[in-house]
């Protein structure tokens, strides 16, 4: 069964549906007579701190609460931990009887565990390491997709239906930039928001194909004479061809986190960018952006059903692999039916620091666009459609004076 | 009875609810047998070049799709009549034996169908004109509030009690920039997000109040001091002691539109101004900025419900003055009970070109803060709480290392 106290960690962005997880998990545990269900506030950060809390000691009506509000509950850290900050991870582990540990995360999140279940081994520590999937940007290796990406889908669909509502009403260019550094998958979910031929987004950029600044007016020019309007979704992590981040050509000092990413969110400094090279190369004079930012993983309220049975399920499911599969691992989603998925537990390593990006076959030949297999992969994890847009059809009057 | 034919248009920035306002004039101007019922493509433009649809061939179950639906389902303009254009305008309505003109708007919009009125009376033309309110800025004079910003409101109630859970996970200063020039309503809206008593937004900026940027540095010093952490919402029209906007203090070029505003969304320039101070004048690493952007009054599925009720009300009611009131006028909300409204029927000089701002009783002394009135004033208005944020209550573990 499960060995010694459980401890669990939530660590990197928050996403819609990661409280979830930890739910699943701590009820798993204290179900499973867990001599101890202790959560660590701010990921790998409380542990090596002592920051610790007995989640022994909650109501099963608040965790039920917790487990429907977005962001970690426990909070969460970009502490990314080297050697030294293993081995105080390992004293405070070991003082306080832990046996098995969950770290609830993205690949940064895992490789950090993995670190850790290495130490332990080398220690001689007996440490079951499980790891708790999530990620918004969706790019987790082995996994069909991530919790937390189908909520974070939805918000970019929603939003994208209504700016696309918007700018049909007040024609003009619209920029959206969206949240995924490396993966376009998030930005890719912009595409869910079309149901008319003619809805946006027209154009889509993801980071998976390199930026081209002249081909993307030429592209807006192009979609704008063709529709009277041109909505645009972008990824925060566009680059050119030296992969370098359009972002950063703007910047005046780029700042980066423990893990040395530039810093891409928390700024509208690239739809100003992309904004003002439409304004200066067309003669379109309407021309708007909106970087989507931290709603996009937060909203209250805009979450997708299927992510939130799944993120508990993973949280469910890793302490009954910690407590029969007899090895550390990563809790991962596979898809098995359409639509239904399964979670199996996989090596550390298969997933640790590694990042999966989009296949060629769901990114369109132009560039500038996803292709049906995308939407029919993504489709299903949004869940109920909820809203949906409708139009008059109503037919037009004959003109009398002839204007 | 209603005279001659009606026609229906939509002006100014769209909402989550202008579209109930439409159908329940069109559906209530059926059902009392005008002999035509017209709307007219993007407001006034859609007159002056006669791009007129016949509503009369809409069914009822596609009209109420479309009152679900955001944003202008006739289209929308920025187009602001003078003499000249309303003398197209009539020639148009004559032409088409328009008896009753119905301009769905805010008071940019209502200021339009004054004009028009007066014209149609110089020119002894029968034309019964009713304003029907929408705007998301709240801004309508004698109005207690005007369909679409309950909508918003809900949404950046919404956003702010997101990004407070995700600034509790991931400590640092959070800026978020609401819509509104004048008026501070939506940005006061943020303080809906709050719940515990250290819930952000921790500091409201308004353009109720001049904005010092010395003052909002210490401000965020001594809030982040306190609580580790610090929120703000501030409106994208807070200004200096001249009513310079902050936002041009930055911008390259200024846009204004027809009405000689300087425009203010459509660019993240304020948030980095805002958080770019905040990194000079303080030693906080983690600042991040947003601006909520086109999404406050468009994003598809957050919508209050009384809301939706009361843009349904005032549609019909516009219909039910111009059958039997004799005269023109704007429709306007009146808070009878608590909560329940009623509608009334006011001289088009009552509200248009007027700007209604927040009451002195409603802001806190120190100009950073809503008082409690506001939040008893707003908190019906956004109807159902809806999701909810929830926090553990696990105590802490003692610490056996003492760190």
């Amino acid at each position: 069964m499960l060995q010694g106290k459980v401890l669990i960690a939530q660590g990197g962005g928050p996403t819609a549906v990661i409280n979830q997880s930890l739910v699943g998990a701590v009820q798993e545990a204290r179900r499973l007579g867990a001599e101890g269900v202790y959560g660590a506030l701010h990921g790998v950060n409380g542990i090596v701190n002592e920051n610790l809390v007995d989640l022994a000691q909650e109501t099963d009506a608040n965790l039920e609460r917790v487990a429907q509000t977005p962001c970690s509950a426990l909070g969460s850290t970009r502490d990314k931990p080297d050697l030294a900050y293993c081995q105080e991870i390992f004293k405070v582990l070991k003082a306080h009887g832990i046996g098995t540990f969950f770290y609830i995360g993205g690949n940064d999140s895992s490789d950090a565990l993995r670190i850790v279940a290495e130490e332990a081994a080398k220690a001689d520590t007996p440490m079951r390491c499980v790891h708790i999937p999530k990620t918004i940007d969706n790019d987790l290796m082995v996994n069909d997709h991530t919790p937390g990406f189908p909520s974070a889908a939805k918000f970019v669909a929603s939003a994208f239906a209504g700016v696309n509502l918007d700018n049909r009403a007040l024609p003009g260019v619209y920029v959206g930039i969206v949240m995924g550094r490396h993966a376009g998958f998030l930005t890719a979910a912009s595409a869910l928001a079309r149901k008319y031929a003619d809805d946006g987004p027209h154009l889509i950029y993801l980071p998976e194909r390199t930026f081209d600044m002249d081909k993307f007016t030429t592209d807006v020019k192009a979609a704008y004479d063709k529709h009277g309007r041109c909505v645009i979704a972008a990824s925060e992590g566009i680059h050119d061809s030296e992969g370098t981040p359009i972002v950063t050509k703007l910047a005046k000092e780029v700042e980066k986190d423990a893990h040395g990413n530039v810093q891409l969110s928390g700024t509208g400094a690239l739809a100003d960018l992309l904004t003002d090279a439409i304004k200066s190369n067309t003669d379109i004079s309407r021309v708007r952006g909106d970087t989507f930012g931290y709603l996009q993983r937060s909203f209250l309220g805009c979450v997708s059903e299927i992510d939130q049975v799944e993120a508990r399920e993973v949280g469910v499911r890793a302490v009954q692999f910690a407590a029969w599969a007899g090895r550390d691992g990563t809790v991962t989603i596979h898809r098995v039916g359409d639509y239904a998925a399964d979670y199996r537990l996989n090596a550390l390593e298969d997933v640790a620091a590694k990042t999966k990006v989009m296949d060629d076959a769901m990114i369109d030949a132009g560039g500038a666009d996803v292709t049906p297999a995308f939407i029919d992969y993504a489709r299903p994890l949004i869940g109920a459609a909820g809203a949906e847009a409708f139009r008059l059809r109503a037919p037009a009057v004959d003109k009398i004076l002839g204007k």
